[in-house]
C-alpha cells in the first residue's frame, strides 16, 4: 500500500511534538516534512530529546514546502500565522488540517469580536468544516480543509450535545467551568508557566474573554439552529496534560438519571473514542489517549444537569483529534493509529 | 499577663498540627494538654516531627483531660467523635471550639439527612454559634460552644454573603464550584489520596451529596430568611493546602461591576482577613495564613454573577479561624497571632 | 501467524497494568489469563479505569490457570509469592518471566542475608537468568525461566557495566544515588505513599539496608569474576514514573571524557533501547518507553567518572524489559511491541 | 526601643520577598527602604500579591538610597551587582549583607576561574566575612560586610564540618549529590524552569562546573588548613523550595555509627538551628524555616560516612540566614524573628 505523505508545518510546540508521537507510529503514512522557521537545520529530535533514535528528521524552512511531495498538512501553528499559511497556499495541492483558531468561527465577525484582529481570509472560514467527528463526520469526509476544534470546545462540546441536539435545555446560561493543564498554554516559556507561579497551586483565568466561548456556543447553536448561551470559566491546573470540564445546565422539563444515560448511551453508542462512564472520570484515565470520558448526573433538589468530562488536550483536544479527521478525509479507519492505551498513573 | 491555657483535642491530624503551629506563636496562650489516644505517651513532634524542638510535648490520654487545668479546648476530632464530646463534657469547664461538623447545621434533621446518622446531643446543635466571625462575629463573642465552619463552606460563604445579604440574587439556584488541596481529606493515607493516583491527575467528587452543601445553603438562609438553593461540586486538586470557590448566581436585576466592588468594599471594609482582589486569585497567595482573597465579576453578556475565592483549607478553613474564634470568646484582639504573612511560592 | 498465548500472574499492580498495556499493542502475542485472588470475578478495567474498551478482562483466580493455554506466564506477584508460585507450577508447561525480587540473586545465602528469610525453591535460584537483555541476552534467548531485573538494579547497571567489564575502575567504593518516582512503591496506599506528605517534598530511605544493593553488586561482580563494592543509597520523588541514578566510580588509570564516549558507543552501538546523550539526560525523554538515557562524563579534577541514567521503573524498569525478555525467548524481534515512542511533557 | 532600619536592595526576587516576609514579623527592626530599578514606583505588594494588606510599601529606584537612614541593607541582586555596589556604597555608611555570590570566594583568583569574570572589587573579598553563624560566629559579629552563603554550600557544610573541622577524613574526593527545588533558579521565568519541563520530571545540571563548588571546598580548607577536594552535582526537584544534600566521605580510620552521632550532638549542641535527626529527612520538615535537620549514619561494608541534611533554600539557604547574620552584627538574640515553626505539609 501506498503511505499518504504528511507534511508538518510547525515543529516546535507541543502540538506539532505531539503529531509526530501518533504519527510515527500510523500505518499508512509517512511525513514527508517538518518545518520550522526559527530551528531550521536543527534535527526535530534536538528541540523534542524524547525522539532521539525515533524522529531524527531535519527540521526544514517553510519554503522548503514548495518542493515537497504531500498529500496533507498539519498547521501546528499560532493564530494568523495559520490564516497567513492558508491564504496564501490553499487546500488544492494538499488537504489541510488546522489546529489554530483561525477558521472554527462562524464567521468573519465573530472572530474579530473575540481575536480582536482583522479576518484575513473570510472564504477559509466558509469553506472550512469543523472538525469535530463525533458531530459533524459526514462533513469532515470530503473536506479540504478541516479546522481542528480547541481543546476546551472540545471538552465541553463532547458532553453537552446530547443535551442540545435533544432539545432538552432550558434557554437558560450553560455554565462550563473547565480546568486545564498547563501544556495548554504551549511550549514557550512564559513569567505565567514559571514552575514555581504554578507548581502546588491553582487559578482562573480568561474570566468573561476566553475566545473558546464563541466556539462552543456557536457549535452548539449549528447543532439546532438556537442554542442557550453559554458561559465558560478556564482554570489552569498544576498538571502536564488534560483538561475537566463540569457543566451546569437546566432541563426544560424533568429528566431522571436513567433517563439521561440512555440519552447518552445512544448518542455515543457506536463512538470510539467517546467512552460514559458511571462516577466521575479522571483525566489520567485518558492520559496520553484520544478518548474523551463523560459523565453525567441530574441534581433533582436544584433541577441541574451535571456533566464531567476528561479529555487529554493534546490529543483529542489537539493532535489525536487531527489525525482522526486526518484519517476520516483518507476515508481510512477513523481509529487509525490512535488506539494505544492511556499512560497511568 | 496570664496566658490562657488551652487543650487541644485530637493530635494526630492535619488540624491537630495547625493549631499547635498557631499556637506556639501565640502571645496570650499557652497549650496545657495535647490528647491522643492512639499515640498517647508519645511526643506531638514524633508524629509531626517538623515541630521537633518547637513543641516536644507529651500526648495525653483524653482521660487525662480531668486533671488538666484548661480555659478552652478545641476539638480536633472526627465528626460523631466531637459530639460524644461534647455530650459528656460539656462546656461550662471550658470554652470549646468544636472543628467537627457535628454542630454546624441548625438541626438535627438536617443533620440526619446529609450525615446518615442520628445527632446524639440535640440541644449542643441549638446552644452552638457558627463561628464564621465575618458574619457572626456578635454572637462568638460570648458563646460558650463553637462549631467552627468547614473549609469549603467558609470559601464559598465569604464571596456570597454581601449577595445575599443585600437580596441581590434571583431565587435561581447558586452554583458552587469548588477545588480543594489533598491535606482536606485527612491525614490518614487512604487509597483515593494514594500519590500516584493524585499527583498530575484531576477529578470530580461527592457531586450531589457532599455533606458541606446543606451547611452552605443553611447559612446563607440565616442571613435573610430565605434563600436560593445551592448546588455544590468539589473537585480534588493535586496541591497540598488550599481551596478555590468559583460561584455563579444570576441577579433580580442589573448590576455592574463598580456597583458590585463598591458593594464589596463596604461589606468587607473593616475586616483583617477578607482581601478583595481586581484580578482572579492564586492559592499560593494565602498558603499558611488566615487571608481570604476575593475577586467579584459580573458578565453583562449571560446577566451572571461570578466570584472566585481562595483560602487555605487548614488555615483560614480550620485551625487559624478557630483561632480567630478563640481570640474573640476571650475578647481579645481579633488578629493576634493570625498574622504571620502568607508563605509563597 | 500463531499468536503465542500469555498469562499474567496477578493483574492489581502496576506491574501488571503496564504488561497488559504494552501486550495488547503487541502483534505476536494474545493474553489468555490474567488473575487476581482479591479482585477474581471483576474486569481488568474496573481495577485500571484507563483501559475501558481496551482490556474488559475477567480476572480470573489463580486456580483457572490449570485449565488455561498458555505458552508464557509473567509472575506481577510479590517477592515470597513468586517463590512459591514457581516452586509449585515449575517452568515446564510455560516460560515463566518473574518480575519478582525472588530469583534475582546468585544464592540462597544471599537472599537470606538481604531478605529475611529462607528461600523456599533454591533450584530456580539456579536454573533461573538474569534478565537484562544487554548483559545477559545469549542466556536469555534458551531461558526457561528468566529473573526480571529491579528497576534500580536497571537503572545502575546499564551505565556501569562498560566501565566494570573493562576492568577500567579502581576497587573503590562505586556509589549509586539514585532517585525513584512513587510508582516504584506499588500500587496500594500506605502512610509512606500519601499524597501530602509527598507532594513538594523529597527524602532519602533505605540507606544502608536496600535490598537492591546485592543484586547490583552481585551482577557487576558477575561481569568480571570481581567487582568493587556498590553502596546504593536511594531517594524517592514527587514524579510519577522514571528513576534517575548518579554514579560515582574512580578509574583506575587516567581516562579522558572522548576515551570514556568512545567506549560507551562501541559498547552500546547496537543496542535498540539504550540511547548515549551528550547532556544530562531527564526522565521526562523516556517516560512509557523502554528506553535507558545513559550519560558519562569525567571530572578531571577529582578523578571520579560520573554518570547519569534515567528509565521509566515501570517500563525499563519492570514491564517493558520482560515484554524485551519475552520476545528474546520466543526467538523474536527483540524490539516487538516496544517501540512506541515516550510521552513528554 | 529603637528599632533599627534596613533597606532591601533587589526586590523582584524571591530572596527579596523572603526578607520582607521574615523582616515585617520581625520585633526589632523596620523596613526603611525596599528597592527596585524595574518596577520603583509599583507596590511591593503589586509584585508580590501575598503582601496585599501586609507590605503595601512602595518601590524605590536605588538613587533613593542615598536619602534614606539606613543601618544595614541586604543586598538582595545579581552576581556582578553586588559586587559593583559595595565598590560603590562601601560598608561605612551602613552595615551590609549580600546575599550574591560575589564576596564569598576567599580571592579573586578562585573568583575568576569559576565566574569567568574579573573581580571588581577585591577589598571586600579580604573584608567580608563568610556569613554560616554556626562556623564563624564570632567573626561575623564586629563586621561590616558579610557574604551569606549559598544555598547549596550551607546544606553541603553543615553536615560535613564536623567531620573535617575534627580531621576525620581521608584525602579522598568528598561527593555532594544535591537536590534543590525550582525557586533556587530565582523568580524570572525561562525556559528551563517552564512548567511542564520540569513538573513530573527531574534532571541533573550543571556537573563539573557549579560555582557552589569552590564555595564549599574552600570554606572546608578554612575550617582546617587542608581539605579534601569536592565533587559536587546538583539536581532540580519538581518542588518549590527545599534542598537536600547527600554527602560520601570515608573515615580516616574506622568510625562506628555511635560515636559520630556523639560527635555531632556536641558540635551542634548549642546550636538553635541544627537539628539532629534518627532518621533521613524530609525537605518539607523545615519548609518555610531557618532549620537544618541532619542525619548522619556509617556504612561499614563499604567504609563510607553518609549525611543527609536539608534545608529551605530560601530561608536558611537565603533570607533566614541573612536575618540571623543580621542578629549577630547588631548582638541580639541570633534566633530574633527566625522562630516560626516550619509549614507542613
Amino acid at each position: 500500500m501506498d503511505k499518504k505523505k504528511i507534511g508538518i508545518i510547525g515543529a516546535t510546540g507541543y502540538t506539532g511534538s505531539e503529531l509526530v508521537r501518533l504519527l510515527v507510529a500510523h500505518p499508512q503514512v509517512s511525513i514527508s516534512i517538518i518545518t520550522s522557521e526559527s530551528k531550521a537545520g536543527q534535527l526535530f529530535s534536538d528541540i523534542h530529546p524524547q525522539y532521539r533514535g525515533i524522529a531524527d528528521i531535519e527540521l526544514q524552512p517553510l519554503s522548503a514546502l514548495a518542493d515537497a511531495d504531500v498529500d496533507l498538512v498539519f498547521l501546528a501553528l499560532p493564530h494568523g500565522v495559520s490564516m497567513d499559511f492558508v491564504r496564501r497556499q490553499g487546500y488544492d495541492r494538499f488537504k489541510v488540517v488546522d489546529l489554530s483558531g483561525d477558521f472554527r468561527l462562524g464567521s468573519a465577525d465573530l472572530y474579530e469580536q473575540w481575536y480582536h484582529a482583522k479576518h484575513e481570509y473570510p472564504q477559509g472560514l466558509t469553506d472550512a468544516v469543523y472538525g469535530l467527528p463525533e458531530l459533524f463526520r459526514e462533513q469532515i469526509r470530503p473536506a479540504r480543509l478541516v479546522a481542528n476544534p480547541g481543546c476546551y470546545p472540545t471538552s465541553a462540546l463532547l458532553p453537552l450535545a446530547p443535551l442540545v441536539r435533544q432539545g432538552l435545555l432550558r434557554p437558560d446560561t450553560i455554565i462550563v467551568d473547565a480546568k486545564s493543564g498547563v501544556t495548554g498554554a504551549g511550549a514557550r516559556a512564559r513569567q505565567t508557566t514559571h514552575y514555581p507561579d504554578l507548581n502546588d497551586n491553582f487559578a482562573a483565568y480568561g474570566i468573561r474573554t476566553h475566545r473558546h466561548t464563541p466556539e462552543i456556543q456557536h457549535t452548539l447553536a449549528a447543532l439546532t439552529g438556537t442554542a442557550p448561551a453559554v458561559l465558560f470559566t478556564p482554570h489552569l491546573l498544576p498538571v502536564n496534560r488534560g483538561i475537566l470540564s463540569t457543566t451546569y445546565s437546566v432541563p426544560s422539563s424533568p429528566v431522571d438519571e436513567a433517563g439521561l444515560r440512555d440519552l447518552y448511551r445512544q448518542f455515543y453508542a457506536s463512538e470510539p473514542f467517546v467512552r460514559l462512564v458511571d462516577t466521575p472520570p479522571s483525566i489520567k484515565n485518558v492520559r496520553g489517549s484520544n478518548y474523551c470520558d463523560i459523565f453525567v448526573t441530574c441534581d433533582d433538589r436544584t433541577g441541574t444537569i451535571i456533566t464531567v468530562s476528561v479529555i487529554d488536550n493534546l490529543v483529542k483536544g489537539a493532535a489525536g483529534q487531527a489525525v482522526q479527521n486526518m484519517n476520516l478525509m483518507f476515508g481510512w479507519e477513523e481509529t487509525a493509529g490512535l488506539l494505544t492505551p492511556p499512560l497511568a498513573p
